[in-house]
């Protein structure tokens, strides 16, 4: 029971299938060995290794299929998969061994293979959250001009239309795709340091080649500052807090007394069957709360020590998939609320 | 790479076996099961349904084999998986259904899983300090009458004794199992509401006998009020606090230059090979700094409304599993580390 | 308009004059003199120095009156209040200099004033949920058999007593008292540790007479073992957070459509004079939300490096008397709500 | 001693005179005032009200002057001071009473008064940001070609240039500025939405006319839709994170047995004269921790329910200025640290 994202059960509610495929363990190491793949190219293309060499190495890396326990011992050890992994790159690699991972060092590896996992997030959020504009529109067409009482402190105020309420829902969205455009740039960098991320001994050019094999940009290296990082954990849990104030909104709407929303697909309960509740709604509650406080958790990671913290980037492991499961399951579970919502003319 | 503690890789560090045998889905559900065979019973015992169809329906319970897509599904629905999974039990019980469930409902099943998972969390924390109690009373043997330097805000200021920084280590730790010993009554507590958690239609007993059959305490319905399960966050992550204090310490006394430890098993690095990290003490700081994020995570989970609140109810699930299992892996890798753990007179 | 607690106006909401008494900085700098005359005279009886000079130091330690800019000075200089703090008792001493902070630290001071602090807090909180308790029962004899309305998952769901909602309300409460009685002894303890915690060249004795003094419970040096200060910190937002629940549930009665609860001075609005708002309600949803994140942020606090951290120090300083404020004035604002509260019977 | 930054003596280390000039009470008053004025005359033009009751109405609410004891009371009872400061202001204005406040609402100036003190800060932040970076290029001058020794997991791995890492310092400073001009449209704006936020019966115009006259934006109403001021919150996080790395370096580099930093002004000790403590460097680890937990705090604003959320919107009082001044107090902390520090070269 310990992650409800992939839990046999509970990953029927908090699951999303797009994110989970780019966060899957699987998908990470696939991103792990295409950053060795491009390293090892890079290495032949600027002359650092011979290139029939590090082609060699790039197709043996390609071609390679992990021992998930030696990995996971080694997990342990070394307190990163990498020293191990490379150990499996070499192996597999035979007499071209000298062509892997040469000068590279396990951030490279690994944050740059973080770096496309956070790229492909952002457009699957930026797709998301169209589809939720998407649906809001389609709220407000059917809306048309019902009215509901607007509310403030949580006491009746004066009647509203009730597509004034639905377009404070869609303003911050707007918003957020800016906010995700002006993120990319910042987080979708290669990161490349080698040991202690000055770059020494790297064959010129190698940034850029290895970058444009992995459709990342190129960057300084970015080993111990981790704003990009951060900045992407707050945008995933302002995005899953703008998606939270749609669900509370509808669990309030919601209420016998109130009646000015109905909810499609209601879930039932083990002793009134009769009974039908807003599941997404307050589950979308739920991510903004959790994603809220797994930001706070996360900007731990700023204070990064010297050239790399074992402590500080270890607690981005813990945070940032969470973080990035919730935003997109709140995105997901949103757009199917919205489209499913019948907004009730109270003032009729 | 959603869950450190059950990753394929990443659990190698983060993963504790004895804890994740507590947490497992599988877990979960036999406690569950527990529940509602012990439930079924009690209704036969307190004369609510017929003895022997209690019985068979209490073993019919104990021999079902879950449909994990159809729970998945359900809990996808209903928000939980209550309904789907009393639904299964009965279909087993065939025509002993009518002593499935009678009364109950879907709080009570897992709040009473809960408690017992907490339970059993609380018994292998306290097995735990004991364990780690013992290695820093072997720590503070083989350290004899070794100085390191005292230090105070991060500056040398005058030596000290060894052992003295130790037995600060210890202190809390004995403190710690005084707060188990408190808190286990206030959260090792049978669940029981009925639908809008006023226990109507109960026979009278039923509490009693449904608690000592799951060897919990009888208790008021604490459905709405989760002191409890927030007390044990917080002790939680106290733990990992005072775990993480020492975890920092030997960081600090392992740098070249302090060289007041020496750390068994350090882990490697991918381009420096000679490097020996002292990733277990790492490791201690990330947890500790983990924990107290989600330990005032898990406080929004105070804000419970009325009878049931889904929302506040469902960030339990996802912040208190991690909770447990970042304390108990946060003792096992201290008990590690201070077993392994040689400290360097520096003053001699 | 950086505190809410003291700011000349916001007070009227978040003000609680009782709390604000025990933390404002004229009484935690009492409290710093209260530990140093007690020293001073403890150095007297203990034989490390005079005792008629420890005795004239005291008194005029007692009758110091700070310079407030120089102690502001200072502590910009020294990250900390008190090597200005003992200068200046050291020139109001005069010939008797010799017998002020002999063989104290800083820490010392500052940690037992907090102790004396915290001491007073927990009294404060016990004297308070005595009379939330009071009210509430109070509220139970005027509520007598009226029905509402048992919501789960923000459903109607079945009719309930009232006084079984307001029951679960107090439920938490009694167990908040067991648990302050159970903290005392762990936080109300005198700090005595010397330069770097070891206790060297302490008079023997001199441990018992000042906690004696001061009205605090003789203990270890606790100056890095700071779990004391973080349960302390966790309590607070629990009580905020049952305090919390009361005031969501209030919110949701108080609905128009709803109509279970009529409060007492709700407040106005600027632009709609007729709206009475369920302010005190509301606030105690803030109160519980701002403390429990509090409470993650305090957990920080536990690593503390070494002999003394200047860091996580320091971060208590910040976050702890908002907490004990937050508490305190959850209780009193929830008192107040309780007692002007009047539950509608919406079934009869 | 509940809040640090304005605290008698405690502010020597976190107070901030900019900052703080930007959020004293006072400040936030007289923008109040300021909408207040130019609200009347765009009235006035607007033809909402006769234009010269409008101007007469806007020179007495410039001459106002607040009866504080009366406010504290209105907020006390009303939730917040709108209602009692309108009040104050009709008495004030006399006959041209019903030029003020017409058709606006407590949150329009309220929050109107918050977007000038975001765009203040923002400006602060901005120019000390630009402070820091000519410090971190003085630094680098001084530092020359200085070695240290590079080290990953706090253990030493290979020397690296010293302007390496200052290099990584300053890194994160120039995205900063670019997101402090990304924010500032998203965040400088007027709101203006009337009771219920659908600008009923507001003169066309009205929202340019105010917005010039402010030196804000015109913007949609965002009453309800708060993530402007929630990226404000994690930007101010980011930035005190940033100088929280730097800080944490420092000590690191200032220990006995590393010796590779030096910095000016290090704090005394009261038990041992000899010491020099790296005061400003361990500040600035403190503000990082707790502005980013102040941060996550924060996110909790973005559900906010319905037209207004009495419980989030105060949540934002409490964390928000906080944030403000951690974020400035460490940008200036850490101007003195860099200006200060110096850097010595371990590897001569």
């Amino acid at each position: 029971m310990t992650d409800v994202f992939t839990h046999p059960w509970l990953s029927g509610l908090f699951g999303d299938v797009a994110a989970q495929a780019i966060w899957t363990p699987g998908a990470s190491l696939s991103r792990m060995i295409a950053f060795e793949a491009a390293w090892s190219r890079a290495s032949g293309q600027t002359g650092a290794v011979d290139r029939d060499m590090a082609e060699r190495a790039a197709r043996a890396i390609e071609g390679w299929t992990p021992d998930e326990a030696a990995l996971r011992q080694g997990t342990g050890r070394d307190g990163l998969p990498v020293p191990e992994f490379v150990k499996g790159l070499k192996q597999a690699a035979g007499d071209a061994a000298d062509a892997v991972h040469v000068g590279a060092t396990s951030q490279d590896v690994m944050d740059s293979a973080l770096a496309m996992a956070l790229r492909d997030t952002l457009a699957l959020l930026d797709e998301r959250i169209f589809a939720l504009e998407a649906a809001l529109r389609g709220l407000a067409d059917r809306t048309g001009d019902a009215r509901i009482m607007g509310r403030t402190r949580m006491q009746a105020a004066l009647p509203i239309m009730a597509a004034h309420r639905s377009g404070v829902w869609a303003q911050p969205f707007a918003r957020h795709r800016d906010r995700l455009a002006e993120l990319r740039p910042r987080v979708a960098c290669v990161q490349v340091g080698g040991p202690v991320g000055d770059r020494r001994n790297l064959a010129p050019g190698m940034v850029g080649v290895v970058a444009e094999q992995l459709g990342l940009a190129e960057a300084l290296c970015w080993h111990a500052a981790r704003d990009g990082v951060v900045e992407f954990g707050g945008l995933a849990a302002m995005i899953a807090g703008s998606c939270g104030k749609i669900g509370a909104d509808v669990c309030l709407m919601a209420q016998q007394g109130v009646d000015e929303a109905r909810v499609a697909g209601g879930g039932g309960s083990s002793a009134m069957p009769h009974k039908q509740n807003p599941i997404a709604a307050e589950t979308l509650v739920t991510l903004a709360r959790y994603a809220s406080a797994q930001a706070g958790a996360l900007g731990g990671a700023m204070v990064h020590e010297q050239e790399r913290s074992g402590a500080a980037w270890t607690l981005e492991w813990m945070v940032l998939p969470p973080l990035a499961m919730s935003a997109a399951r709140a995105l997901g579970l949103c757009i199917e609320l919205v489209e499913g919502l019948e907004i009730i003319d109270s003032q009729a």
